[in-house]
């Protein structure tokens, strides 16, 4: 029986006490691979904890890949490629994936667009602009030489102070603030990682993926090649693996999947061997509706294989344009000796409003809020799906978090004939196939139910209701 | 005689009117090559206007390389090669180079560093700050959905609106505002640039130049050449031509040599048969002390072949990071199609500030003040060298524009010997071969007199005295 420690006066919920103990047994061994885990009920009591408690434990552990259920059988510890230890003989717990399992097991899940169903939006009316402009003012009432003065090339220490204690209280993840370069956005960033890492490098994108990645690296004249999906996300084969390799392992875009621990050891292993790097853009993973936020893949990185890349314009606009990265230390060293002749890209004032927000407080509140109005139009896309008369041809998938979901709809119609009758009635959406790569073997299989991209972070529950009820007059066969 | 209508009336003072018109008579060719002008004292009799008005215009003419004055003989029209009449026959008449001449006819102008007199600082301390405060206020005052909507990829209609006005206005450069891309810093559109044009081509750049820019190149990974410079700027061979010229023309950095008229058709035309492009960097034309400011290459180029680069932050301050550059039409029909995924770098904050500030006039008010202080500053720079013990061994270049001047020193020190005792006693200044391109021949030549680089902009004209006097101790032998 699993013996564990739990403090129920302790501020952390009595479910994650239990969630991070069987976590840090897996990744110690002293739970094995495919050892069957005590039922829920005896465990609560045993633990003299309620079963709910232990059912969201399990829960959440099976979401971040650590253990498989097995139906009318029990609990088994998932298979974890390579050894989590790292060379210091320690045990790496901080990281690990969730799954997405809203209607399936293992969702090889999707998300699409209605009404205008962009995936690009953001609600910027729910952004609290009052506080923005509060906190811009008391910036501005700043000495102007602090304002005016030029700022080191990876952001001023301020920010990246303020970034350092976001990541470490919010995304388990714990770094020096030298480690942080703050840029002009995540493209301008995606540049800098290319003249870093040199570009006679292969570049592997997911494909399906984020077609941005694709063109900046087709921009920037390196080789990219497409690494296709299965259920666990990214897949790359050992043989192929690129030297460099984006990735969306919180959630995958725009399937939603998140990377399983197995798929993520066996990555960073394999990159490990290869002398690679993953570069790991958590682009959304603040909006997740069920369990806690996914771990980070950098956090589980104990060998400086991982470029950690986050953006604020998700968060907060699409006209604050602040992005960073975190760079493990060889390549910190490597970038200040070759590229921080750069000026950083940010206004000083912008970051230092930024700064403000994250370290006042305000940031964490405005996600928590914008994470219960994304929730609700989720629920209310969700509901309206499931309510209308399509409801027996579709099947939503990866709507657990982020700000978009996949509809797949079997209605005898084509992905391509579902987005034009859905546009001839003035309702936006994508086909998941505008997601793949150009110019690779199309990812998607002929015979595979045609599957949309459907955004709702942009929109209205008014128009989500609308634009609903034109998609049954567009696809009533 | 020439024939010219002035308007005593106009709000275009005569000695311009009259440098107008003569440009005007010699870009059409009714003032051919190495003809004649009447002495200065007939065509003021004839004009009826005072002889210093025609001794002005002909000196700005002499500046900008369309005249040549030969001692005790008169004034002559320079050879201008190849003919600027653009395909529908219509004479460009738009721009010309200026030559600077406070100490040699066409001198090999250089700058340096002394007290700590590096070329990176700007005076922030003078930079309006209030008002920036109160314009930000201003925009921080308008509707959330303005400040936080996506903007285009090139910049905000309103800064992009503002900056063609200041150019038509200031640099007599008329541009679309849509041919305008608005970008953090000219590093970053320097980057895109490379994006736009293709990494399979060769990219010149000036020898001894503007470092950052070959560091750009390198990081980018693009076949990077030093050109050299002669006594009219950069000097590129046909056959060694590189598809891609970036210069300074107006004012190169680091010797503040002008490129003649000559000399930028000559570029002009060559670049058209190549197919090649120029990057005329333009980073401190308005800081010009003596005539008027140097009219741009971009005005001059009827073929689309020039990309004009420029960037606030020498005007105003480093913290604000806000380039900008012209594309040719067909570069903007490329970059629309290729490039405009790539979301603009600057905050749409800081664009609306910077818009207000230039369309307001503040812009120009605060350039007119610099130029008067960067002018005292220069002033006290050049008095005191030319009033200190070490004047004999001295020779000033580059001094007529700009934030920096070159100082010859023939006191049998080496450049290096210069620069370490010059250190030894505090005040920081550059060596001119500092600026010179690595893994290239040198462009300076072994026996030419050791040359330093003094920038007067970041420090107080208290500082400028000390810094001379330390340079006396330190190089008095």
């Amino acid at each position: 029986m699993i013996t564990l420690t739990l403090d129920p006066k302790s501020k952390t919920p009595l479910y994650i006490q239990l969630y991070e103990g069987i976590k840090k047994l897996i990744l110690e061994g002293a739970l094995k691979e495919n050892e069957k885990l005590p039922s829920k009920r005896s465990l609560s009591s045993h633990l003299k904890i309620s079963v709910l408690t232990v059912e969201n434990a399990y829960g959440q552990l099976i979401d971040e890949g650590y253990l498989r259920s097995k139906a009318g059988s029990g609990y088994y510890v998932e298979h974890l490629l390579p050894s989590l230890k790292d060379p210091k003989g320690e045990a790496a717990i901080a990281e690990s994936p969730f799954k997405k399992s809203r209607h399936e097991n293992r969702p090889s899940a999707l998300r699409s667009a209605v009404c205008d169903f962009s995936t690009k939006g953001t609600d910027t009316a729910s952004f609290p602009f009052s506080i923005w402009r509060s906190l811009s003012r008391q910036v501005l009432s700043r000495p102007a030489a602090q304002l005016l003065a030029p700022c080191p090339s990876g952001g001023t220490k301020e920010l990246r102070t303020a970034i350092a204690g976001y990541l470490a209280a919010f995304r388990g993840l714990t770094v020096n603030p030298e480690q942080i370069v703050v840029g002009a956005g995540s493209e301008y960033l995606v540049g800098l990682i290319i003249q870093l890492l040199g570009r006679d490098l292969t570049y592997g994108i997911e494909n399906p993926g984020y077609h941005k990645i694709a063109s900046i690296f087709r921009e920037h004249g390196v080789r990219c090649v497409g690494v296709p999906l299965d259920s666990c996300g990214a897949c790359p084969e050992e043989e192929a693996l690129p030297h460099v390799l984006h990735i969306t392992p919180s959630h995958h875009f725009p399937t939603g999947i998140c990377m399983p621990a197995g798929r993520r050891t066996s990555i960073l292993s394999m990159m490990e061997r290869r002398g690679g790097y993953v570069i790991e853009d958590d682009y959304d993973s603040e909006f997740r509706y069920k369990g806690q936020v996914i771990p980070t893949l950098a956090a589980m990185d104990q060998r400086g294989r991982v470029i950690y890349l986050s953006t604020f314009t998700k968060l907060l606009a699409p006209s604050i344009r602040i992005s960073y990265m975190v760079l493990p230390p060889a390549l910190l060293e490597e970038y200040q000796k070759r590229l921080s002749f750069y000026a950083c890209t940010v206004p000083v004032f912008d970051q230092l409003t930024l700064a403000a927000f994250i370290s006042e407080g305000y940031l964490e509140r405005h996600v928590n809020r914008m994470k219960k109005l994304y929730k609700k139009k989720r629920d209310a896309l969700v509901d309206a799906l499931e309510g209308s008369a399509l409801a027996p041809y579709l099947r939503i998938e990866g709507a657990e978090a982020g700000l978009h979901l996949l509809l797949k709809v079997e209605n005898g119609m084509s992905e391509e004939e579902l987005v034009k009758s859905a546009a001839s009635l003035g309702v936006g959406l994508h086909g998941l196939s505008e997601y793949t790569l150009k110019n690779a073997p199309c990812p998607i299989s002929k015979g595979a139910t045609p599957c949309l991209v459907l955004g709702y972070n942009g929109i209205t529950e008014e128009q989500i209701a609308k634009g609903v009820s034109l998609l049954e007059k567009a696809w009533i066969v």
